[in-house]
C-alpha cells in the first residue's frame, strides 16, 4: 500500500501528468477538478449525485465555514466528511482569499490579517496559526497555508506579499499538529517570472507534501498565466501534486495540465448554474434565451450525465423561466459532470500519450 | 390484466380501503399521496429523488402550466411525462382552483371564468372544454373536471356552485375525446350535509372512473370536514377511487382514510421544507430554531429517507442560516418520504385488519 500522501506518477506525456494522489479519504486520479463547496455544500446538489458524476476531491472555505457555523461546532460533529457526508478527500482553503476578496474592510501585517465578517460585521484576526487550527478542526485530507494574494501587477507590492507568504508558510508548517492532513505550500509572485522562481524555490525548499500556484486567474492575461505556470513548474518538484488554485475554464485546465499541474477547483460550474448557464468544452449556453423553449435536444447531445440523459433544453428553460431550483440542480448537474469528464478524457489522453492531440483536436490549440 | 383505469379493492378494514387502480403509466397501490409538482417540477426535488421515495402518482397544475410554458408546447415536446421525465403515473387539476385563488380580478358566470394571469396580465377565459383541451394536451393519466369552489360556509351560493359544477361535469364529460385518461367528477356543497348528498347523487350518476371531494381544508373544522367526506362517501359507489383534494397533514389522511378516502395530494411536504419545517407524523421540526445547532441527530431518529441516514439536524439548520438550497433539497426528501412512508404503513395496516388500531396507537384518534 503506497504511503499516504504520496504522489505517483502514472504516465509523462511532454509536461503532462497522470498520476495518483493518496489520502485517508480515497486515491485521487490526477488531474482532477475539485467542486467547490464553499458553506461546506456543493451549491444545489446532493452528495449522492457528486458520487454519481465521479467527483473525488470537494473543496470547502475556511473562512466561510470559520464564521459559519464555526469550525469547533464541526469538529464536535465528527469533522467536514461526517458534517457534510463527504466520504472522499475534501481541501481546504486557508481563508485568505476570501478575506481578501469579500471584505473591505480589513488590515494586514506580518502577523496576520484583520477582518470583519461579512455576514455580522464582527472583527476576525487570521493568523497562519490560526489558519491551521482551523483547518485542524475542519479535518480536511489536504489544508493549506495561509498567504498573501496581492493584484499580480504591482511589483513592489508582489515582493513584500511574497515574503511574507513564505514566512507564514514556515509558520503554518510549525503550527500543524495532524499528521492525517496533507499541508501544501503556495507559490505567489504575481507576474513577475523572477519572483515566481525565487517563490518556487522557497517553498520547494519547504518540502511540502504538494505545492499550489496561487495569485492567479485574478485579471492577468492567458499568455501571463501559463508563463507563470511554466516558470513555477520548472522549479517545482517533479514527485509533487501541482495545483492551480481558483481555475476552472476548460480551456484554461487544458493549458494548464500541458504545463504540468495536476489539481484545479472553481465555483464555475455551479456559480454558472445558477446564472442559468450550461458549461460543455467550447461554449457556454444561456438556457434563458427564448431560442430553447420548444429545443427538445438535451443540452449536449452525446453527454451522458443524468441532465442530458433526461431532460430537454426546453424543460430547463422552462424551469429557468418559472425560477424552479430544479434549474440550478440540473444545470450544476451537466456542469460539474462536464469538467470532471474533461479530467478524465484528459488523464486517459496522457496515459495514451496524446494529449497534444487532444488538445489540438478539443480546443484547437496551437502546440 | 386488469381494464385500464379499473379499481381493485384488495382489503376492506371498516371503511378503509387498501387497493390498486391501474394506468396507462403504472399501478397506484392505495391509500396513496401525491407529491405536487406544480410548474412540472416537484420543488427542490428530482424526479429521481422522488423515485427513491416510493412516490408513484404525482399531480401537476394546468393553471400554471397553461400559462406558462403553454399546454402546446408541452404537447408538442411529448406531453407531461416525457417534458418532466416522470414516467409513473400523473394527476393534473382542472385550473379552477387556482384560478380562483391566485387572481383577484375574475368573473365567473355558466360560461366559465374569466381571469387576468398572475405572471403578465393577460386575459383567458377558463370554460369546461378549455380545461379539457388543455389536459388533454397535458396527457396526464388522471385529469379532473372543471368546478367552482365556493367559500364553503355561504349555503346560497354554495347552491349555485353546485348546480354549475354538476353542468360543468358534463360539459367536460363531453367535451373528452382521449381514451387514455380516467376524468374524475368532484363533489362540492361546502359544509351543508344536504348539498354534499345531492352533489355527491348527481356526480355519481355521471359514472366516473374516480371521484373527488372537493372545497374542504379550506378554513372549516375538522369535525366539519370529517362530517362532510364520511356523507359524500355514503353515496359514491364503492368500487370506484375517491381523492380528497388538497389535503395533506398527517392527521387529516388519517382521518379520511378511516372515512374511506384512497388518494391525497397537497404542497404541505414541499412548502413545509422550503420554510425550513421537518414534517413528522406528529409534529413539525422547524430547523431554523438555535437549539438544533450541534444537534448531531437526524430529523427524525429511525427514519430511513436518504436525509435521516445522511445528514444530521445541525447540519440542515446550518444549510437553513446560510441560505443554501440543498436545505430544501434535503427537507423536501424527508418531509415527502415521511408522507410516502405514512401512507405505506396505513396501506399495510389496511390490509392486515388493524386500521383502528393504527390510528389510536400512532395519531391518539378517539375511535
Amino acid at each position: 500500500m503506497p504511503d499516504q500522501f504520496s504522489f505517483e506518477i502514472l504516465t509523462k506525456d511532454n509536461h503532462a501528468r497522470a498520476g495518483v494522489f493518496y489520502t485517508p479519504h480515497g486515491d485521487i486520479s490526477t488531474p482532477v477538478f475539485a467542486p467547490v463547496g464553499t458553506q461546506a455544500t456543493v451549491k444545489a446538489m446532493t452528495p449522492a449525485e457528486l458520487e454519481i458524476i465521479g467527483a473525488t476531491l470537494i473543496l470547502a472555505n475556511t473562512y466561510h465555514l470559520y464564521l459559519r457555523p464555526g469550525d469547533d461546532l464541526i469538529a464536535e460533529l465528527g469533522g467536514l466528511h461526517q458534517f457534510m457526508h463527504w466520504n472522499g478527500p475534501i481541501l481546504t482553503d486557508s481563508g485568505g482569499f476570501q478575506v481578501y476578496s469579500l471584505n473591505d474592510i480589513r488590515k494586514i501585517n506580518d502577523q496576520g490579517v484583520v477582518f470583519k465578517s461579512h455576514i455580522d460585521g464582527s472583527a476576525h484576526l487570521l493568523t497562519p496559526e490560526k489558519s491551521i487550527a482551523i483547518q485542524e478542526n475542519l479535518g480536511a485530507d489536504i489544508i493549506m497555508t495561509l498567504d498573501e494574494c496581492a493584484s499580480p501587477f504591482d511589483r513592489q507590492y508582489n515582493e513584500i506579499a511574497m515574503t511574507r507568504t513564505h514566512d507564514w508558510a514556515e509558520r503554518c508548517l510549525s503550527a500543524k499538529n495532524r499528521s492525517d492532513q496533507a499541508l501544501f505550500g503556495i507559490v505567489q509572485g504575481g507576474i513577475f517570472p523572477d519572483l515566481r522562481t525565487k517563490s518556487a524555490e522557497f517553498i520547494a525548499s519547504l518540502n511540502f507534501p504538494g505545492y499550489a500556484i496561487g495569485g492567479l486567474s485574478v485579471g492577468e492575461s492567458k499568455e501571463e498565466m501559463n508563463l507563470m505556470i511554466e516558470t513555477v513548474n520548472q522549479v517545482l518538484p517533479k514527485n509533487k501534486p501541482r495545483y492551480l488554485m481558483g481555475v476552472g475554464a476548460p480551456i484554461d485546465i487544458i493549458n494548464a495540465v500541458l504545463r504540468g499541474v495536476d489539481i484545479f477547483d472553481c465555483v464555475l460550474p455551479t456559480r454558472l448554474a445558477r446564472h442559468n448557464a450550461a458549461l460543455t468544452w467550447q461554449e457556454r449556453l444561456n438556457l434563458a434565451n427564448a431560442k430553447y423553449s420548444r429545443d427538445g435536444k438535451p443540452i449536449e447531445p452525446g453527454c451522458t450525465c443524468y441532465t442530458c440523459q433526461n431532460f430537454s433544453r426546453a424543460y430547463i428553460r422552462h424551469l429557468v423561466m418559472a425560477k424552479e431550483m430544479l434549474a440550478a440542480t440540473l444545470l450544476s448537474i451537466h456542469n460539474v459532470h462536464s469538467l470532471i469528464h474533461l479530467m478524465g478524457e484528459i488523464r486517459q489522453a496522457i496515459i495514451e500519450h496524446r494529449i497534444r492531440d487532444f488538445a489540438i483536436k478539443q480546443f484547437g490549440l496551437e502546440i
